[in-house]
């Protein structure tokens, strides 16, 4: 642990200087605009892999966004680590409400503010500097693999193409991945679960122009009022989800599960007060963590039709369009929801109006085993750099890629992230403790040397 | 009428190329950046009235954009007739609908494609060139006012301050109005009646921030949802609007009245298939005219929240809004209206959102006498031209300033309007017939003859 401490407070404004400048390159996937700056990423992550001491980087091109892999063998006989992250970003607007520039990293009080500061590219990062450090000490105790994607905020379809075609290249014991979250830095926690995910988009069409609402208004279906009936149509009054056959494969957790879940440090006045809400909404019969960690859910992403400009406009709208998007669970898997909600969605829709669904990707759900080595060595790494023993949860979030692992290199995933949930990903003023970013440079070298122990080197 | 004709047959092309001047204005009255083009029109719209030989025309100031004032007086006992009209347009968007420029006027199959090209510049100009011809042709009957605003598409608030303040120099007989459609040009017919109208835009505000969908998603009240089940439950099951007390003012049409309505030539397989819908959708118990006509309404003209760019984002919004609108009929007032909207819609809000409603701007419902000269005059005039008997009908839009002459002026108006409902006002590729133009300038100098006539000179 000595030499670890001593690397990172050597190098501490050059670690904090090259994760900045990461974060300034504007790398969002979902918005061809960016082309250029995230294919500029992913050399700038190629020439970092390199620096830091990895053989054989490669740009890998794929039909889509590259593949940055690098990699690390000192020695066939130990065992090999896959490290998993991706360098894209979600898009950042809206705009407006960031205090500071996205793609500017801004320090406040002790947080880093940017685009991606968290979510991946600060989390991914940690692996690359980590990596160093054990060069640079002479202390990598296994072989190691980078495989740092561009497409992970759109779906990562063609990683899953590139994982079929490159098995032996990816040849590993473990896929190591920091993506996730602790409950906090006083509760050091391990995910042991993710959640599947389906993302739809849905277009109703009532009139075949925009119309005059004086002239036709109540004569002829408005999308709007239409679509927003479906969407009033997928929650009960209970908040269970009404398309039929949902919860058909739903594994429902055990009592003991239950519990052990409930026990990890909750303060609901705390979490509706971080939120500004006055009270909760979620699936009657569950507490937040099990909505969040253990239940399926469906939420409306995006909303828009009509005239949506300053001031009035008397339209009566051709189209109304949203975006949906449904968390899995096991053992949901994420084409058969999406044939489900397809079905009951235009089962629902009226004759007044034209339905298209259109799906944009999916994932499936996973829980990952706490008594593997793999496992046992994040805890060991976590309890030894935190003093705390790591607290097992549930996470809300997917990474579908974790299901890919398993299904097609058969790996287990260990999920040791060291975000927040209070880190505002995917939203405006995204934020990663500058504390957060050193403590996951110093607890990684720990996981590998852990690994490589229990896994009796 | 010979006159006319050959007038209108000699000057065609000119009168043509005048209003395509006038069309390429972008006089966007909703939308501030189009302030210079609004201010820049009515100087145009008052050098045209000088030169068709109106004395005394101003360019009056206001708090918003300004009023055009002219005014031919031959003879102070003579009737004096207030020609209403206004200069301003409804936003083009959405823009990538057209087919050719909205600013840039262009003939199709007979047809002027432009934004304004019948809302309301082809029409208002028909009576400046009207004008014109009866000034040219030492024809004109009566005294002759114009008062175009640049302010309707947006709710007339400064034109109800002008009126008030200045009605001696507004004093006259009857308000004649072309602003509205007649059912064809086989079946021409004159409006008996407007709606009034309502507009709110409401914000439902969740989460204090956009959170991630998949950390939060299942545990905190999407706005978006809420919104839609309270859009939702603005209708009920035969689509009568839920508001309570909102029927209780609404005056019922007697059987004599709803026949007379229905006997108007409506063809129901025609209007679908021009709208390109299956099936209509509105009040139970009413006919597509009693609903667009003489019932009021609720429309959504505009949603939005989350992301609405393209690909995907999991984000659970902070917020989402509507534009809402209500069209109003006789004895419904839209401060009473406005009222029971907010109440109601606050009291549907649950406790899980912040709900905020800001109204945009109203007008009350009319119905215009078909037993005054005025009305008989434009009977005589439409019946000259068309070689038919004009159909007496209630039309959906709604000029709210009708009412506003009415309560200020004494007068009543007449609502002669060479529109088609097919115009497509509000909406992309607005067009007006080249025919119903001419036949607007041949028909107006009819009026202003029976309506001195008429009243004994």
């Amino acid at each position: 642990m000595q030499h670890i401490k001593q690397y990172v407070d050597e190098h501490r404004q050059r670690l904090l200087d090259e994760l900045f400048a990461l974060l300034r390159f504007p790398s969002v996937s979902a918005d061809p605009k960016y082309k250029a700056d995230v294919l500029n990423t992913a050399d700038h992550v190629a020439q970092k892999l390199r620096d830091a001491g990895a053989d054989n980087v490669e740009v890998c091109q794929t039909a889509g966004y590259p593949i940055v892999y690098g990699e690390k063998i000192i020695d066939a006989a130990k065992p090999t680590v896959l490290v998993y992250g991706h360098y894209d970003v979600q898009p950042a607007d809206p705009i407006e409400l960031w205090h500071t520039p996205p793609f500017e990293p801004t320090v406040r009080d002790g947080k880093i503010y940017a685009r991606g500061a968290c979510d991946d590219k600060g989390q991914f990062y940690m692996h690359v500097k980590a990596f160093e450090l054990m060069m640079q000490t002479d202390t990598l105790p296994c072989n190691i693999k980078f495989m740092i994607e561009g497409e992970e905020e759109v779906g990562s379809s063609n990683l899953s193409i590139f994982v079929k075609a490159n098995k032996d290249k990816l040849k590993a014991d473990v896929v190591l991945i920091s993506d996730t979250s602790m409950i906090s830095m006083e509760h050091p926690s391990l995910e042991t679960g993710l959640r599947g995910l389906s993302y739809v988009e849905v277009e109703v069409t009532g009139p075949n122009r925009d119309l005059h609402s004086g002239v036709y208004g109540g004569a002829v279906a408005n999308p709007i009022t239409i679509l927003s009936k479906m969407i009033a149509a997928m929650h009960d009054e209970n908040n269970h989800i009404t398309i039929p056959g949902f919860y058909d494969e739903v594994i429902e957790l055990t009592p003991a599960e239950r519990t052990a879940l409930n026990n990890a440090p909750y303060d609901e006045a705390e979490y509706k007060k971080d939120l500004d809400v006055v009270e909760l909404w979620g699936e009657k019969g569950y507490s937040t963590f099990e909505r969040t960690g253990t239940r399926p859910t469906l939420e409306v992403n995006g909303i828009w039709g009509g005239y949506i400009g300053e001031g009035a406009k008397t339209v009566l709208p051709s189209k109304a369009h949203a975006k949906i998007s449904m968390r899995l669970v096991p053992n949901q898997t994420f084409e058969q929801i999406t044939q489900l909600f397809t079905k009951h969605f235009l089962s629902i829709a009226p004759a007044n109006v034209k339905v298209k669904i259109t799906p944009h990707h999916g994932g499936e759900p996973v829980v990952t085993p706490t008594d593997s080595i793999a496992y046992k060595a994040a805890q060991k790494a976590i309890a030894e750099s935190f003093g705390k023993e790591p607290i097992p949860t549930r996470g809300g979030g997917s990474i579908p890629i974790v299901a890919l692992f398993e299904a097609e290199l058969g790996l287990k995933t260990v999920l040791m992230g060291f975000g927040l949930d209070s880190d505002a990903l995917h939203s405006p003023n995204e934020k990663y403790d500058i504390f957060n970013y050193y403590k996951g440079i110093e607890t990684i070298p720990l996981f590998h040397k852990y690994f490589a122990e229990l896994s009796g080197f």
